[in-house]
């Protein structure tokens, strides 16, 4: 059971998409109990929870769940809605910052993915494929401070997460991210400059371990 | 070039995709032109408009391109913002939607297209797949009139374009939906009662035609 005057997340360990539902409680300022979760082993309340697609991350706010990263980050932007909210409320912008998270979520995540679980051609493919779509994330962030301009938003909790995981998609494809993307990577240190993301992201050495660790696990 | 005063809406043959955007506008009443668009040579304008997955659907407002459909009926609800809204404000009912817009997305899309583009066994589980999701869409319907309760909103547009594609996956699939999930199905003739759904949906006899011709061509 879950106390229900506790906002509760459940997580699992180094995943770009909880980190994205603690960055934003962390930016709200929210109180928060962190449950983490065991992907191999599902817990009776991950399935009660999100019976579903029994994924992480899940937020239960007054006991009742709310599934999906993006999903949860705007659910707190409503739900705590002091300012600067993450999702502007004019309408292009609005509809410019999901195009960019969802862009995130369908090419950079699967594509990173392949750049640490494949090898030779693939590899050098995926990397390619990579390396392409941050130099789109580059391009629409420009001169900008943030994604969405001089505030912290939506598209910039969406993707500051993956930023612990660079070291291991440079060690596994041998190549640097700040070379191809130098603005990226200035955006990059200009939030971890927050507390909100530098408490909440892992040590990228320590991701590298994990994935070295799953590698061998797949393999064996 | 795009002529600024007008909406424009790019879209394509029977795309379930371009239906909910035309869905959205024939809801509020907007005025708009429709410019189909040949996805196996595309035209310049979709390229200029949407160049990063060059897809349909594009809605072009201002001289401004709103790519994603999802994105588009959330960009239609709040610039055309008479009630009834599409998308509930409040946040929890508001992530529900999101979830079960996304649940059509991710899970109904892929698996109803294996129903036709597939045989055999593959056949026989994407059948069973599908039927599931389709149960899991009933169950959170329930006894209300619409996803969102008592108006025609941002769940509905989301799945209604598919029940013209259903003639073609009972026929692939040697199925009924209407055994499976009657509940849907009245859901389905409800939908089909608004001007809005009824003259934006495909005839299903030609939606099948049109599958047909294109297994062909991908078999020769």
């Amino acid at each position: 059971m879950v106390d229900e005057s506790k906002v509760v997340l459940l997580g699992s360990g180094f995943s770009m998409f909880g980190m994205r539902a603690k960055i934003a409680l962390e930016e709200k300022g929210i109180k928060y109990e962190y449950i983490e979760q065991d992907l191999t082993n599902k817990s009776l309340l991950l399935v009660e929870m999100n019976p579903i697609h029994q994924k992480i991350p899940v937020l239960i706010h007054n006991g009742r769940p709310i599934c999906e990263s993006l999903i949860i980050v705007e659910y707190i932007d409503l739900v705590w809605n002091n300012n600067p909210l993450f999702l502007l409320s004019h309408p292009y912008q609005r509809s410019q910052a999901r195009f960019w998270a969802n862009f995130v979520d369908q090419e950079v995540y699967h594509v990173s993915r392949r750049v640490w679980s494949s090898k030779g051609n693939e590899q050098e493919m995926a990397k390619k494929d990579f390396i392409e779509s941050l130099k789109q994330l580059e391009n629409e962030l420009g001169d900008k401070p943030y994604f969405g301009g001089n505030t912290f938003g939506f598209v910039d909790i969406a993707l500051i997460p993956f930023y612990c995981w660079f070291y291991t998609y440079e060690t596994f494809g041998k190549f640097k991210v700040e070379k191809e993307c130098p603005k990226l990577i200035t955006w990059a240190k200009r939030c971890m400059q927050r507390e909100s993301v530098s408490k909440t992201l892992a040590d990228g050495k320590q991701v590298y371990e994990s994935v070295l660790d799953y590698n061998k696990l797949i393999l064996d």
